[in-house]
């Protein structure tokens, strides 16, 4: 059973939707949300792959973590540990996390002498700690810029820490609103985004994507934040699709465009274009929900990532503070404030 | 029956798809294209003014066309016209043809000693030739403005106009791609444009609105072009929601925006301040063909028009000639070309 924490929204905390029941990782369908609490159980490593492949999980954090469950079901099950990795690691080529995260704990395995297992397990554990003091502390930074009587703009599903930020301001006495982009063609603003607001009891309005920059001429928002599946040293951000767009509409209407960048930039990942953008199957733009929205002659064409550039980015915040895009390498040097 | 022109796409003339048959209108409901080619039968006017509100027709040519349909049937019923006319025109209020049309058409009615469904009737049969004269002469203008290797980004459907502009080009041996974005919540682009544009058997490709921006980043199009509801005399345009975001994009980029204007600027309406944006029932965005999207707490807002100021458009193509959008107002002055 997940755990679950009374009143607080089921996606603030990665445990209460990925977490295992023996040996078999339980993932709460996120394409089901909030239609229905949907439990998808995975019994390898294989189904674990394809299940982050198939989006059941997203976020490149949660994604990482689920891996990390599925290189612990292989070593449970004694199969070899690196063509597991390797297959885990191909399924979403632009998060920065799940690679970093399966070499780590492959290398940890290597050093230790405990069993795999118990290695991974705990490697996984560790994770999901540092990923939920790093929302937490995102949010606190994010919090420090949201003042009383804002409306932020949202794209897709930020995270924890835009929650954790939203949480707080409320808590703080500042009356802040959202309007959440639906996120086509998977809807994760719709159904995990302005659910999870909803449940925080912050108004919230739904659009659609294509809607925001009107939103924006009409002065209905004041602030936009996103997440970031990857931050390069050179302050680019990939994030889903749709971000780069929302920050050209934000730029031209001269609002503030906020990245949550929660534990910085990836090192290994000099520039922007270093960032491997993951196309996705067509049929995914094709069809809504089974069914073909278009002739059968037209092709589709799916990112599901775009690039953000640094100048149109005001700030990236990180756990450790607030960085100007183009002085995110010093996260490395920057002393966490809490 | 309709006028079915083998060959052509469907959209390419109104008399395919809106047409009387005695006395009942019928209307092949756009919301289930391509999918099936049902009819959609108003037997009298209050059923064809709902039609129109729930967009079994669109485009604002189109609309003015379908409510003259309805100001026939009831002055076939023997019913008052000045009632009749006014619940066609509170039907949709961003495009600026409705309005004029209904007026017009009344005018000629208390004018003439003819029995005022012959009038009407004739009235819109003139309309549907006008019409078809314009789109023509639109896409000779438009199709000045391809060169061979283009791709264009459109956006909703943008009425035979575009479909006449890309035939033209495709006769005269230029190689134009198209990539259409879907136009939530509706669908038209993906619905209507991209199947439409396929039947020309040009190359066409679907994204979802928020993949725009970055289709323009990768050099996937290098011109986009969109229709408009509504011109005003200082070159605002009024058009799909989504456009005005594109047109941003556009600009960011530096790539021309065009708008197929057709019978040029309202001269009714000074500035785009003076547009009416209809704002529809947001339940259309918090829902998908009836499944609910989001949970139960949140809000929808759904603008179905937006803005684009002329500093974002290169030109205004009519069947006049092509226009600065800040000199469009001398559409009024220009001979027709052709």
């Amino acid at each position: 059973m997940g755990v679950f924490i009374l009143g607080e929204p089921l996606l603030m905390d990665i445990r209460s939707n990925v977490y295992l029941e023996d040996d078999t990782l339980v993932l709460i369908d996120r394409r089901r949300l909030p239609e229905e609490i949907r439990p998808h159980c995975c019994h390898d490593c294989e189904e674990v792959a394809r299940a982050i492949e198939d989006m059941v999980v997203q976020g490149a954090g949660d994604i990482a973590i689920t891996a990390g469950y599925g290189l612990y079901l292989a070593a449970r099950q004694g199969r070899a540990l690196d063509p597991a990795a390797a297959r885990l690691k191909a399924t979403r080529p632009t998060g920065w996390h799940l690679a970093a995260f399966l070499d780590k704990t492959r290398q940890r395995v290597a050093s230790s002498e405990e069993p795999p297992a118990e290695v991974i397990l705990a490697a996984v554990n560790q994770a999901i700690e540092r990923q939920n003091q790093r929302s937490f502390l995102t949010g606190r930074w994010g919090a420090t810029r949201l003042s009383d009587g804002d409306t932020i703009l949202t794209h897709c599903f930020a995270g924890p820490g835009l929650l954790q930020m939203l949480r707080l301001a409320r808590d703080e006495g500042k009356r802040v609103g959202v309007v959440a982009t639906e996120t086509r063609p998977y809807l994760q603003g719709a159904r995990l985004t302005a659910w999870s607001v909803s449940q925080l009891d912050l108004d919230v309005t739904l659009i659609t994507d294509n809607m925001a920059a009107y939103v924006m001429f009409k002065g209905m928002v004041n602030k936009v934040f996103t997440a970031a599946d990857r931050v390069a040293m050179d302050g680019w951000a990939a994030n889903k699709v749709g971000t780069y767009q929302l920050a050209i509409a934000a730029a031209y209407h001269r609002l503030p465009f906020y990245v949550l960048g929660y534990g910085g930039p990836d090192p290994q990942t000099p520039a922007g274009r270093d960032i491997p953008i993951e196309e996705r199957d067509p049929l995914e733009v094709l069809t809504f929900r089974g069914q073909r929205i278009t002739g059968p002659a037209v092709k589709g064409y799916y990112p599901a990532f775009d690039l953000t550039p640094p100048e149109l980015v005001a700030e990236i915040i990180t756990d450790r503070g607030v960085f100007a895009p183009a002085r995110i390498g010093e996260y490395f040097s920057s002393q966490r404030k809490n």
